[in-house]
Protein backbone atom coordinates (compact mmCIF):
# COMPACT_ATOMS: atom_id res chain seq x y z
CA UNK A 1 0.00 0.00 0.00
CA UNK A 2 1.63 3.15 -1.15
CA UNK A 3 2.91 5.55 2.14
CA UNK A 4 1.57 8.63 2.84
CA UNK A 5 4.73 10.41 1.67
CA UNK A 6 3.90 8.16 -1.76
CA UNK A 7 0.68 9.67 -1.85
CA UNK A 8 1.64 13.24 -1.63
CA UNK A 9 3.94 12.79 -4.55
CA UNK A 10 2.54 10.00 -6.63
CA UNK A 11 4.57 7.52 -8.84
CA UNK A 12 2.14 8.85 -12.17
CA UNK A 13 0.17 6.11 -12.80
CA UNK A 14 0.10 3.82 -16.03
CA UNK A 15 -3.68 2.90 -16.83
CA UNK A 16 -4.63 0.19 -19.57
CA UNK A 17 -8.34 -0.55 -20.18
CA UNK A 18 -9.17 -4.07 -21.18
CA UNK A 19 -12.65 -5.90 -21.95
CA UNK A 20 -13.27 -9.49 -20.20
CA UNK A 21 -13.65 -12.14 -22.62
CA UNK A 22 -15.21 -15.91 -22.90
CA UNK A 23 -11.49 -17.06 -22.68
CA UNK A 24 -10.69 -15.16 -19.40
CA UNK A 25 -13.55 -17.01 -17.81
CA UNK A 26 -14.62 -19.87 -16.01
CA UNK A 27 -17.41 -22.51 -15.24
CA UNK A 28 -17.82 -20.34 -11.78
CA UNK A 29 -19.22 -17.90 -13.94
CA UNK A 30 -16.39 -15.22 -12.65
CA UNK A 31 -12.77 -14.28 -14.64
CA UNK A 32 -10.32 -17.64 -13.78
CA UNK A 33 -7.77 -16.46 -10.96
CA UNK A 34 -4.61 -16.84 -13.25
CA UNK A 35 -6.06 -14.88 -15.77
CA UNK A 36 -5.53 -11.45 -13.73
CA UNK A 37 -1.85 -12.01 -14.44
CA UNK A 38 -2.11 -11.97 -18.02
CA UNK A 39 -3.86 -8.87 -17.78
CA UNK A 40 -1.35 -7.48 -15.20
CA UNK A 41 1.31 -8.70 -17.57
CA UNK A 42 -0.13 -7.14 -20.50
CA UNK A 43 -0.87 -3.79 -18.65
CA UNK A 44 3.37 -3.92 -17.78
CA UNK A 45 3.96 -4.35 -21.41
CA UNK A 46 1.64 -1.35 -22.69
CA UNK A 47 3.47 0.79 -19.98
CA UNK A 48 7.00 -0.28 -21.27
CA UNK A 49 5.67 0.64 -24.74
CA UNK A 50 4.24 4.42 -23.76
CA UNK A 51 7.47 5.08 -22.49
CA UNK A 52 9.06 3.88 -26.05
CA UNK A 53 10.17 0.00 -25.45
CA UNK A 54 9.25 -2.77 -26.18
CA UNK A 55 10.08 -6.71 -25.61
CA UNK A 56 11.43 -7.91 -28.67
CA UNK A 57 13.54 -4.67 -29.15
CA UNK A 58 14.90 -5.47 -25.73
CA UNK A 59 16.01 -8.38 -26.53
CA UNK A 60 17.37 -7.40 -30.40
CA UNK A 61 19.21 -4.59 -28.54
CA UNK A 62 20.01 -5.26 -25.57
CA UNK A 63 19.89 -8.63 -25.22
CA UNK A 64 17.70 -8.41 -21.84
CA UNK A 65 14.05 -9.08 -20.91
CA UNK A 66 12.40 -8.34 -17.58
CA UNK A 67 11.49 -11.44 -15.24
CA UNK A 68 8.63 -11.95 -13.03
CA UNK A 69 10.56 -13.03 -9.43
CA UNK A 70 7.58 -12.56 -6.79
CA UNK A 71 3.80 -11.74 -7.28
CA UNK A 72 1.39 -11.66 -4.95
CA UNK A 73 -2.25 -10.94 -5.80
CA UNK A 74 -5.92 -10.61 -3.11
CA UNK A 75 -8.89 -11.07 -4.56
CA UNK A 76 -11.48 -8.64 -3.65
CA UNK A 77 -14.77 -8.80 -5.60
CA UNK A 78 -15.01 -11.25 -8.88
CA UNK A 79 -14.95 -9.75 -12.62
CA UNK A 80 -17.54 -11.24 -15.04
CA UNK A 81 -18.06 -11.74 -18.92
CA UNK A 82 -18.24 -8.77 -20.54
CA UNK A 83 -17.08 -6.52 -18.18
CA UNK A 84 -14.68 -3.45 -19.23
CA UNK A 85 -11.91 -3.15 -16.63
CA UNK A 86 -8.81 -1.55 -16.48
CA UNK A 87 -5.14 -2.10 -15.02
CA UNK A 88 -4.01 0.38 -12.80
CA UNK A 89 -0.16 0.50 -12.29
CA UNK A 90 2.29 2.40 -10.36
CA UNK A 91 5.76 1.63 -9.94
CA UNK A 92 6.91 1.54 -6.10
CA UNK A 93 10.51 1.31 -6.74
CA UNK A 94 12.87 1.10 -9.56
CA UNK A 95 16.38 -0.96 -8.46
CA UNK A 96 19.43 -0.67 -10.60
CA UNK A 97 18.35 -4.30 -11.51
CA UNK A 98 14.80 -4.63 -9.88
CA UNK A 99 11.81 -3.07 -10.25
CA UNK A 100 8.54 -3.26 -8.02
CA UNK A 101 5.09 -2.44 -9.15
CA UNK A 102 1.38 -2.53 -7.48
CA UNK A 103 -0.94 -2.82 -10.12
CA UNK A 104 -5.16 -3.02 -9.09
CA UNK A 105 -7.73 -4.48 -11.66
CA UNK A 106 -10.75 -2.14 -11.47
CA UNK A 107 -14.26 -1.87 -12.46
CA UNK A 108 -15.50 2.11 -12.30
CA UNK A 109 -14.28 2.70 -8.93
CA UNK A 110 -14.00 -0.77 -7.36
CA UNK A 111 -10.82 -2.62 -6.87
CA UNK A 112 -11.73 -5.94 -7.74
CA UNK A 113 -7.83 -7.64 -7.56
CA UNK A 114 -4.85 -6.34 -5.92
CA UNK A 115 -1.60 -7.61 -7.45
CA UNK A 116 2.33 -6.70 -6.11
CA UNK A 117 4.75 -7.75 -8.59
CA UNK A 118 8.96 -7.82 -8.39
CA UNK A 119 10.45 -7.53 -11.87
CA UNK A 120 14.20 -8.60 -12.48
CA UNK A 121 15.76 -7.83 -15.56
CA UNK A 122 17.34 -10.47 -16.60
CA UNK A 123 19.98 -11.20 -20.20
CA UNK A 124 19.63 -14.49 -22.32
CA UNK A 125 21.17 -16.47 -20.18
CA UNK A 126 18.67 -15.71 -17.86
CA UNK A 127 21.02 -14.46 -15.36
CA UNK A 128 20.32 -10.63 -13.25
CA UNK A 129 21.62 -7.93 -15.09
CA UNK A 130 21.33 -3.61 -14.70
CA UNK A 131 18.21 -2.74 -16.42
CA UNK A 132 19.53 -0.66 -19.43
CA UNK A 133 19.95 3.30 -18.84
CA UNK A 134 17.18 4.49 -21.15
CA UNK A 135 14.15 2.47 -19.30
CA UNK A 136 15.70 3.42 -15.64
CA UNK A 137 16.04 7.06 -16.61
CA UNK A 138 12.11 6.98 -18.09
CA UNK A 139 11.21 5.39 -15.27
CA UNK A 140 13.21 7.48 -12.81
CA UNK A 141 12.08 10.68 -14.11
CA UNK A 142 8.48 9.97 -14.27
CA UNK A 143 7.46 13.08 -16.66
CA UNK B 1 -14.83 -17.90 -49.74
CA UNK B 2 -17.57 -15.40 -50.51
CA UNK B 3 -19.12 -15.78 -53.77
CA UNK B 4 -19.18 -13.48 -56.68
CA UNK B 5 -22.15 -12.28 -55.87
CA UNK B 6 -21.68 -11.62 -52.11
CA UNK B 7 -18.19 -9.95 -53.45
CA UNK B 8 -20.44 -7.48 -55.69
CA UNK B 9 -22.84 -6.81 -52.61
CA UNK B 10 -20.29 -7.31 -49.84
CA UNK B 11 -21.48 -7.46 -46.07
CA UNK B 12 -19.65 -4.92 -44.16
CA UNK B 13 -16.33 -6.14 -42.61
CA UNK B 14 -15.38 -5.64 -38.44
CA UNK B 15 -12.35 -4.79 -37.83
CA UNK B 16 -10.98 -5.52 -34.55
CA UNK B 17 -6.90 -4.17 -33.86
CA UNK B 18 -5.34 -6.04 -30.80
CA UNK B 19 -1.51 -6.81 -29.46
CA UNK B 20 -0.05 -10.05 -28.93
CA UNK B 21 1.51 -10.56 -25.84
CA UNK B 22 3.47 -12.96 -23.75
CA UNK B 23 0.69 -15.15 -22.90
CA UNK B 24 -0.32 -15.58 -26.74
CA UNK B 25 3.01 -17.08 -27.44
CA UNK B 26 4.68 -20.14 -26.84
CA UNK B 27 8.73 -21.75 -26.75
CA UNK B 28 8.90 -21.93 -30.39
CA UNK B 29 8.67 -18.22 -30.26
CA UNK B 30 5.83 -17.56 -32.50
CA UNK B 31 1.61 -17.64 -31.29
CA UNK B 32 0.47 -20.47 -30.29
CA UNK B 33 -1.87 -22.03 -32.86
CA UNK B 34 -4.74 -22.29 -30.37
CA UNK B 35 -4.77 -18.83 -29.50
CA UNK B 36 -5.77 -17.72 -32.93
CA UNK B 37 -9.09 -19.14 -31.36
CA UNK B 38 -9.24 -16.61 -28.57
CA UNK B 39 -8.64 -13.77 -31.14
CA UNK B 40 -11.56 -14.60 -33.04
CA UNK B 41 -13.82 -15.20 -30.21
CA UNK B 42 -12.59 -11.36 -29.08
CA UNK B 43 -13.39 -10.26 -32.95
CA UNK B 44 -16.91 -11.85 -32.60
CA UNK B 45 -17.80 -10.48 -29.22
CA UNK B 46 -16.69 -7.00 -30.33
CA UNK B 47 -18.51 -7.31 -33.63
CA UNK B 48 -21.82 -8.60 -31.81
CA UNK B 49 -20.94 -5.29 -29.09
CA UNK B 50 -20.72 -2.78 -32.12
CA UNK B 51 -24.11 -3.99 -33.17
CA UNK B 52 -25.87 -2.87 -29.59
CA UNK B 53 -25.56 -6.36 -27.96
CA UNK B 54 -23.74 -8.28 -25.44
CA UNK B 55 -23.03 -12.05 -24.05
CA UNK B 56 -24.67 -10.91 -20.67
CA UNK B 57 -27.86 -9.26 -22.27
CA UNK B 58 -28.32 -11.76 -24.54
CA UNK B 59 -28.63 -14.34 -21.72
CA UNK B 60 -30.79 -12.73 -19.47
CA UNK B 61 -32.79 -11.12 -22.54
CA UNK B 62 -33.08 -14.18 -24.45
CA UNK B 63 -31.80 -17.03 -22.51
CA UNK B 64 -29.17 -17.64 -25.91
CA UNK B 65 -25.72 -17.71 -26.52
CA UNK B 66 -23.55 -18.27 -29.56
CA UNK B 67 -22.09 -21.84 -29.41
CA UNK B 68 -19.24 -22.70 -32.01
CA UNK B 69 -20.08 -26.09 -34.26
CA UNK B 70 -17.16 -25.84 -36.63
CA UNK B 71 -14.55 -23.79 -37.00
CA UNK B 72 -11.65 -24.23 -39.09
CA UNK B 73 -7.49 -22.43 -39.47
CA UNK B 74 -5.14 -22.40 -42.26
CA UNK B 75 -2.08 -20.98 -40.68
CA UNK B 76 -0.30 -19.03 -43.61
CA UNK B 77 2.43 -16.76 -41.65
CA UNK B 78 3.29 -17.04 -37.61
CA UNK B 79 2.53 -14.01 -35.73
CA UNK B 80 4.97 -12.90 -33.08
CA UNK B 81 5.91 -11.13 -29.73
CA UNK B 82 4.42 -7.17 -29.82
CA UNK B 83 3.08 -7.50 -32.96
CA UNK B 84 -0.10 -5.34 -33.73
CA UNK B 85 -2.51 -7.85 -35.98
CA UNK B 86 -6.00 -7.21 -36.67
CA UNK B 87 -9.07 -9.76 -36.73
CA UNK B 88 -11.19 -8.87 -40.47
CA UNK B 89 -14.68 -10.71 -39.69
CA UNK B 90 -16.84 -11.30 -42.56
CA UNK B 91 -20.35 -12.80 -41.82
CA UNK B 92 -20.65 -15.08 -44.77
CA UNK B 93 -24.02 -16.56 -43.92
CA UNK B 94 -26.95 -15.83 -41.51
CA UNK B 95 -29.93 -18.88 -41.49
CA UNK B 96 -32.35 -18.83 -38.45
CA UNK B 97 -30.34 -20.39 -36.02
CA UNK B 98 -26.83 -20.09 -37.38
CA UNK B 99 -24.33 -17.75 -38.48
CA UNK B 100 -21.40 -18.09 -40.69
CA UNK B 101 -18.22 -16.16 -40.73
CA UNK B 102 -14.89 -15.93 -42.26
CA UNK B 103 -12.16 -14.38 -39.77
CA UNK B 104 -8.64 -13.52 -41.35
CA UNK B 105 -6.03 -12.32 -38.72
CA UNK B 106 -3.80 -10.10 -40.99
CA UNK B 107 -0.58 -7.64 -39.93
CA UNK B 108 -0.56 -5.10 -42.10
CA UNK B 109 -1.43 -6.24 -45.83
CA UNK B 110 -0.67 -10.33 -44.89
CA UNK B 111 -3.34 -12.60 -43.47
CA UNK B 112 -1.64 -14.68 -41.08
CA UNK B 113 -4.53 -17.38 -40.39
CA UNK B 114 -7.62 -18.00 -42.14
CA UNK B 115 -10.73 -18.94 -40.39
CA UNK B 116 -14.16 -20.04 -41.00
CA UNK B 117 -16.69 -20.70 -38.09
CA UNK B 118 -19.97 -21.89 -37.56
CA UNK B 119 -21.98 -20.58 -34.85
CA UNK B 120 -25.05 -22.04 -33.51
CA UNK B 121 -27.55 -20.11 -31.42
CA UNK B 122 -28.62 -21.91 -27.92
CA UNK B 123 -30.84 -21.79 -25.20
CA UNK B 124 -29.68 -23.15 -21.70
CA UNK B 125 -30.67 -26.22 -22.15
CA UNK B 126 -27.76 -25.99 -24.88
CA UNK B 127 -30.52 -26.76 -27.59
CA UNK B 128 -30.40 -24.55 -30.61
CA UNK B 129 -32.64 -22.52 -30.68
CA UNK B 130 -34.39 -19.02 -33.66
CA UNK B 131 -31.59 -16.24 -33.64
CA UNK B 132 -33.41 -13.60 -31.67
CA UNK B 133 -35.45 -11.29 -34.35
CA UNK B 134 -33.00 -7.87 -33.63
CA UNK B 135 -29.75 -9.58 -34.36
CA UNK B 136 -31.02 -11.25 -37.30
CA UNK B 137 -32.07 -7.96 -38.77
CA UNK B 138 -28.94 -6.08 -37.54
CA UNK B 139 -27.05 -8.80 -39.32
CA UNK B 140 -29.19 -8.91 -42.38
CA UNK B 141 -29.28 -4.81 -43.15
CA UNK B 142 -25.58 -4.41 -43.00
CA UNK B 143 -26.14 -0.55 -42.69
CA UNK C 1 4.00 -21.28 6.89
CA UNK C 2 3.16 -24.86 9.41
CA UNK C 3 3.97 -24.65 13.16
CA UNK C 4 6.59 -26.48 14.68
CA UNK C 5 3.23 -28.54 16.25
CA UNK C 6 2.44 -29.35 12.61
CA UNK C 7 5.81 -30.25 11.98
CA UNK C 8 5.95 -32.54 14.30
CA UNK C 9 2.65 -34.32 13.37
CA UNK C 10 2.60 -33.37 9.27
CA UNK C 11 -0.02 -33.01 7.48
CA UNK C 12 0.30 -35.76 4.51
CA UNK C 13 1.66 -34.16 0.89
CA UNK C 14 -0.74 -34.88 -1.85
CA UNK C 15 1.39 -34.89 -5.01
CA UNK C 16 0.32 -34.41 -8.24
CA UNK C 17 2.64 -35.45 -11.32
CA UNK C 18 2.16 -33.26 -14.67
CA UNK C 19 4.20 -32.69 -17.95
CA UNK C 20 5.01 -29.06 -19.40
CA UNK C 21 3.77 -28.62 -23.15
CA UNK C 22 3.64 -25.89 -25.45
CA UNK C 23 0.74 -24.41 -24.30
CA UNK C 24 2.35 -23.56 -20.74
CA UNK C 25 5.49 -21.99 -22.21
CA UNK C 26 5.57 -18.26 -23.57
CA UNK C 27 8.21 -16.62 -26.06
CA UNK C 28 10.79 -16.32 -23.34
CA UNK C 29 11.28 -20.49 -23.69
CA UNK C 30 9.71 -20.87 -20.15
CA UNK C 31 6.65 -21.52 -18.44
CA UNK C 32 4.45 -18.17 -18.41
CA UNK C 33 4.30 -16.85 -14.72
CA UNK C 34 0.47 -17.20 -14.82
CA UNK C 35 0.59 -20.75 -15.70
CA UNK C 36 2.18 -22.10 -12.22
CA UNK C 37 -1.33 -20.92 -11.31
CA UNK C 38 -3.18 -23.37 -13.59
CA UNK C 39 -0.91 -26.45 -12.29
CA UNK C 40 -1.87 -25.08 -8.33
CA UNK C 41 -5.25 -25.12 -8.94
CA UNK C 42 -5.08 -28.42 -11.08
CA UNK C 43 -3.49 -30.03 -7.67
CA UNK C 44 -6.09 -28.34 -5.68
CA UNK C 45 -8.41 -30.61 -7.20
CA UNK C 46 -6.98 -33.81 -7.21
CA UNK C 47 -6.11 -33.71 -3.96
CA UNK C 48 -10.14 -32.75 -3.65
CA UNK C 49 -10.70 -36.09 -5.85
CA UNK C 50 -8.53 -38.14 -3.75
CA UNK C 51 -10.28 -37.63 -1.13
CA UNK C 52 -13.74 -37.93 -2.38
CA UNK C 53 -14.88 -34.59 -3.16
CA UNK C 54 -15.16 -33.09 -7.09
CA UNK C 55 -16.38 -29.61 -7.89
CA UNK C 56 -19.94 -30.70 -9.41
CA UNK C 57 -20.80 -32.86 -6.83
CA UNK C 58 -19.87 -30.33 -4.41
CA UNK C 59 -21.94 -27.57 -6.36
CA UNK C 60 -25.11 -29.81 -6.61
CA UNK C 61 -25.03 -30.96 -3.59
CA UNK C 62 -24.16 -28.84 -1.21
CA UNK C 63 -24.10 -25.85 -3.67
CA UNK C 64 -20.80 -24.51 -2.75
CA UNK C 65 -17.18 -23.73 -4.79
CA UNK C 66 -13.88 -22.73 -3.26
CA UNK C 67 -12.92 -19.59 -4.80
CA UNK C 68 -8.97 -18.32 -4.30
CA UNK C 69 -9.13 -15.16 -1.85
CA UNK C 70 -4.99 -14.55 -2.02
CA UNK C 71 -2.32 -16.21 -3.57
CA UNK C 72 1.85 -15.33 -3.73
CA UNK C 73 4.01 -16.46 -5.84
CA UNK C 74 7.65 -17.03 -5.87
CA UNK C 75 9.74 -17.54 -9.01
CA UNK C 76 12.76 -19.23 -8.10
CA UNK C 77 14.11 -21.40 -11.11
CA UNK C 78 12.11 -21.39 -14.79
CA UNK C 79 10.33 -24.70 -15.72
CA UNK C 80 10.92 -25.07 -19.43
CA UNK C 81 9.04 -27.38 -22.18
CA UNK C 82 8.48 -31.06 -21.87
CA UNK C 83 9.62 -30.86 -18.01
CA UNK C 84 8.08 -33.55 -15.64
CA UNK C 85 7.18 -31.25 -12.90
CA UNK C 86 5.20 -32.13 -9.71
CA UNK C 87 3.21 -29.86 -7.39
CA UNK C 88 3.52 -30.94 -3.45
CA UNK C 89 0.40 -29.21 -1.74
CA UNK C 90 0.51 -29.19 2.21
CA UNK C 91 -2.63 -27.53 3.52
CA UNK C 92 -1.16 -25.44 6.50
CA UNK C 93 -4.78 -24.41 8.20
CA UNK C 94 -8.56 -25.57 7.79
CA UNK C 95 -11.65 -23.13 9.09
CA UNK C 96 -14.43 -23.39 9.28
CA UNK C 97 -15.11 -21.45 5.90
CA UNK C 98 -11.37 -21.55 4.75
CA UNK C 99 -8.33 -23.32 3.60
CA UNK C 100 -4.81 -22.26 3.60
CA UNK C 101 -1.68 -24.51 1.44
CA UNK C 102 1.39 -24.38 0.52
CA UNK C 103 2.34 -25.15 -3.23
CA UNK C 104 5.79 -25.79 -4.39
CA UNK C 105 6.43 -27.26 -7.82
CA UNK C 106 9.09 -29.35 -7.99
CA UNK C 107 11.69 -30.46 -10.69
CA UNK C 108 13.39 -33.76 -9.07
CA UNK C 109 14.69 -31.94 -6.06
CA UNK C 110 14.55 -28.78 -6.86
CA UNK C 111 11.83 -25.57 -6.22
CA UNK C 112 10.52 -23.82 -8.75
CA UNK C 113 7.89 -21.94 -7.63
CA UNK C 114 6.72 -21.78 -4.65
CA UNK C 115 2.93 -20.93 -3.94
CA UNK C 116 0.37 -19.95 -1.00
CA UNK C 117 -2.72 -19.60 -1.05
CA UNK C 118 -5.98 -18.59 0.61
CA UNK C 119 -9.19 -20.03 -0.35
CA UNK C 120 -12.75 -19.25 1.03
CA UNK C 121 -15.88 -21.52 0.42
CA UNK C 122 -18.60 -20.04 -0.84
CA UNK C 123 -22.11 -20.08 -1.86
CA UNK C 124 -23.73 -20.21 -5.48
CA UNK C 125 -24.13 -16.48 -4.77
CA UNK C 126 -20.53 -16.17 -4.00
CA UNK C 127 -20.98 -15.57 -0.02
CA UNK C 128 -18.44 -17.14 2.23
CA UNK C 129 -20.35 -20.24 3.81
CA UNK C 130 -18.78 -23.15 6.07
CA UNK C 131 -17.23 -25.49 4.03
CA UNK C 132 -19.12 -28.69 4.60
CA UNK C 133 -18.65 -31.06 7.25
CA UNK C 134 -17.23 -33.99 5.20
CA UNK C 135 -14.52 -32.07 3.72
CA UNK C 136 -13.76 -30.68 7.06
CA UNK C 137 -13.76 -33.91 8.41
CA UNK C 138 -11.70 -35.30 5.35
CA UNK C 139 -8.98 -32.76 6.03
CA UNK C 140 -8.73 -32.26 9.78
CA UNK C 141 -8.51 -36.34 10.17
CA UNK C 142 -5.66 -36.68 7.70
CA UNK C 143 -5.09 -40.63 8.16
CA UNK D 1 -9.46 -39.18 -44.55
CA UNK D 2 -8.00 -42.57 -44.08
CA UNK D 3 -8.27 -44.74 -47.59
CA UNK D 4 -9.74 -48.06 -47.77
CA UNK D 5 -6.19 -49.58 -47.83
CA UNK D 6 -5.09 -47.81 -44.21
CA UNK D 7 -8.88 -49.33 -42.55
CA UNK D 8 -7.70 -52.65 -43.47
CA UNK D 9 -4.32 -52.17 -42.21
CA UNK D 10 -5.17 -49.55 -39.56
CA UNK D 11 -2.99 -47.05 -38.17
CA UNK D 12 -2.51 -48.37 -34.42
CA UNK D 13 -4.14 -45.41 -32.26
CA UNK D 14 -2.77 -43.47 -29.48
CA UNK D 15 -4.78 -42.53 -26.95
CA UNK D 16 -4.09 -39.74 -24.49
CA UNK D 17 -6.38 -39.81 -21.19
CA UNK D 18 -6.82 -35.85 -19.74
CA UNK D 19 -9.19 -34.78 -17.22
CA UNK D 20 -11.04 -30.91 -17.22
CA UNK D 21 -10.30 -28.49 -15.33
CA UNK D 22 -11.91 -25.01 -14.43
CA UNK D 23 -8.93 -23.34 -16.50
CA UNK D 24 -10.19 -24.90 -19.62
CA UNK D 25 -14.15 -23.96 -18.98
CA UNK D 26 -15.99 -20.86 -19.78
CA UNK D 27 -18.76 -18.61 -18.39
CA UNK D 28 -21.02 -21.12 -20.70
CA UNK D 29 -20.21 -23.33 -17.83
CA UNK D 30 -18.47 -26.15 -20.94
CA UNK D 31 -14.96 -26.19 -22.37
CA UNK D 32 -13.71 -23.49 -24.00
CA UNK D 33 -13.82 -23.81 -27.88
CA UNK D 34 -9.95 -23.02 -28.48
CA UNK D 35 -9.08 -25.39 -25.33
CA UNK D 36 -9.61 -28.91 -27.29
CA UNK D 37 -6.87 -27.68 -29.56
CA UNK D 38 -4.24 -27.79 -26.30
CA UNK D 39 -5.78 -31.28 -25.95
CA UNK D 40 -5.01 -32.35 -29.04
CA UNK D 41 -1.82 -30.79 -28.94
CA UNK D 42 -0.67 -32.59 -25.53
CA UNK D 43 -1.52 -35.69 -27.01
CA UNK D 44 0.52 -35.54 -30.22
CA UNK D 45 3.09 -34.79 -28.09
CA UNK D 46 2.84 -37.85 -25.91
CA UNK D 47 2.58 -39.68 -29.24
CA UNK D 48 5.45 -38.33 -30.40
CA UNK D 49 7.11 -38.96 -26.31
CA UNK D 50 5.87 -42.60 -26.50
CA UNK D 51 7.55 -43.63 -29.37
CA UNK D 52 10.65 -41.95 -28.27
CA UNK D 53 10.89 -38.34 -29.63
CA UNK D 54 10.18 -35.29 -27.77
CA UNK D 55 10.35 -31.27 -28.67
CA UNK D 56 13.79 -30.18 -27.10
CA UNK D 57 15.49 -33.48 -28.32
CA UNK D 58 14.59 -32.89 -31.61
CA UNK D 59 15.17 -28.64 -31.55
CA UNK D 60 19.04 -29.81 -29.96
CA UNK D 61 19.66 -33.19 -32.03
CA UNK D 62 17.77 -32.23 -35.26
CA UNK D 63 17.40 -28.49 -35.66
CA UNK D 64 13.44 -29.14 -36.03
CA UNK D 65 9.87 -29.37 -34.79
CA UNK D 66 6.25 -29.24 -36.09
CA UNK D 67 4.35 -26.54 -36.61
CA UNK D 68 0.72 -26.77 -37.20
CA UNK D 69 -0.65 -25.79 -40.97
CA UNK D 70 -4.12 -26.49 -40.83
CA UNK D 71 -6.70 -27.32 -38.34
CA UNK D 72 -10.11 -28.10 -38.12
CA UNK D 73 -12.61 -28.84 -35.72
CA UNK D 74 -16.39 -29.94 -34.91
CA UNK D 75 -17.79 -29.49 -32.06
CA UNK D 76 -20.23 -32.47 -31.29
CA UNK D 77 -21.11 -32.55 -27.89
CA UNK D 78 -19.84 -29.86 -25.06
CA UNK D 79 -17.12 -31.24 -22.61
CA UNK D 80 -17.84 -30.33 -19.03
CA UNK D 81 -15.72 -29.41 -15.40
CA UNK D 82 -14.11 -32.76 -13.78
CA UNK D 83 -14.93 -35.03 -17.01
CA UNK D 84 -12.42 -37.50 -17.59
CA UNK D 85 -11.55 -37.23 -21.51
CA UNK D 86 -9.48 -39.23 -23.81
CA UNK D 87 -7.47 -37.85 -27.27
CA UNK D 88 -7.57 -40.48 -29.50
CA UNK D 89 -5.10 -39.70 -32.34
CA UNK D 90 -4.68 -41.91 -35.33
CA UNK D 91 -1.49 -40.51 -37.96
CA UNK D 92 -3.57 -40.76 -41.26
CA UNK D 93 -0.79 -39.45 -43.58
CA UNK D 94 3.23 -39.35 -43.20
CA UNK D 95 4.77 -37.63 -45.85
CA UNK D 96 8.56 -36.12 -46.56
CA UNK D 97 7.80 -33.07 -44.46
CA UNK D 98 4.39 -33.43 -43.60
CA UNK D 99 2.13 -35.26 -41.05
CA UNK D 100 -1.77 -35.15 -40.89
CA UNK D 101 -3.50 -36.69 -38.05
CA UNK D 102 -6.97 -37.14 -36.78
CA UNK D 103 -8.13 -36.29 -33.55
CA UNK D 104 -11.33 -37.24 -31.34
CA UNK D 105 -11.59 -35.81 -27.85
CA UNK D 106 -14.13 -38.68 -26.11
CA UNK D 107 -15.87 -39.03 -23.06
CA UNK D 108 -16.50 -42.58 -22.77
CA UNK D 109 -17.76 -43.80 -26.03
CA UNK D 110 -19.22 -40.22 -27.11
CA UNK D 111 -16.97 -38.24 -29.66
CA UNK D 112 -17.15 -34.64 -27.96
CA UNK D 113 -15.10 -32.90 -30.59
CA UNK D 114 -13.36 -34.19 -34.11
CA UNK D 115 -10.44 -32.36 -34.89
CA UNK D 116 -8.16 -32.78 -38.18
CA UNK D 117 -4.49 -31.59 -38.83
CA UNK D 118 -2.04 -31.01 -40.69
CA UNK D 119 1.60 -30.80 -39.56
CA UNK D 120 4.88 -29.80 -41.20
CA UNK D 121 8.18 -30.21 -40.30
CA UNK D 122 10.19 -26.87 -40.07
CA UNK D 123 13.59 -26.02 -39.12
CA UNK D 124 14.52 -23.26 -36.86
CA UNK D 125 14.12 -20.41 -39.38
CA UNK D 126 10.54 -21.30 -40.15
CA UNK D 127 11.24 -23.02 -43.24
CA UNK D 128 9.73 -26.62 -44.50
CA UNK D 129 12.45 -29.46 -44.04
CA UNK D 130 12.20 -33.53 -44.46
CA UNK D 131 10.83 -34.89 -41.31
CA UNK D 132 14.30 -36.82 -39.50
CA UNK D 133 14.56 -40.36 -40.74
CA UNK D 134 13.89 -42.07 -37.08
CA UNK D 135 10.46 -40.33 -36.54
CA UNK D 136 9.40 -41.31 -40.17
CA UNK D 137 10.43 -44.53 -39.45
CA UNK D 138 8.66 -44.89 -36.04
CA UNK D 139 5.49 -43.56 -37.85
CA UNK D 140 5.70 -45.66 -40.73
CA UNK D 141 6.53 -49.28 -39.35
CA UNK D 142 3.82 -48.80 -36.40
CA UNK D 143 4.74 -52.01 -34.58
Amino acid sequence: MPSAAKIAKPVPEHVFPFRVYYEDTDAAGIVYYANYLKFAERARTEMLRARGFDHRQLDAEDGVAFAVRACSADYLLPARLDDALEVRTRVTHVGGATLEADQDITREDAVLTRLKVRLACINRAGRPVRIPAAILAAFRSNP
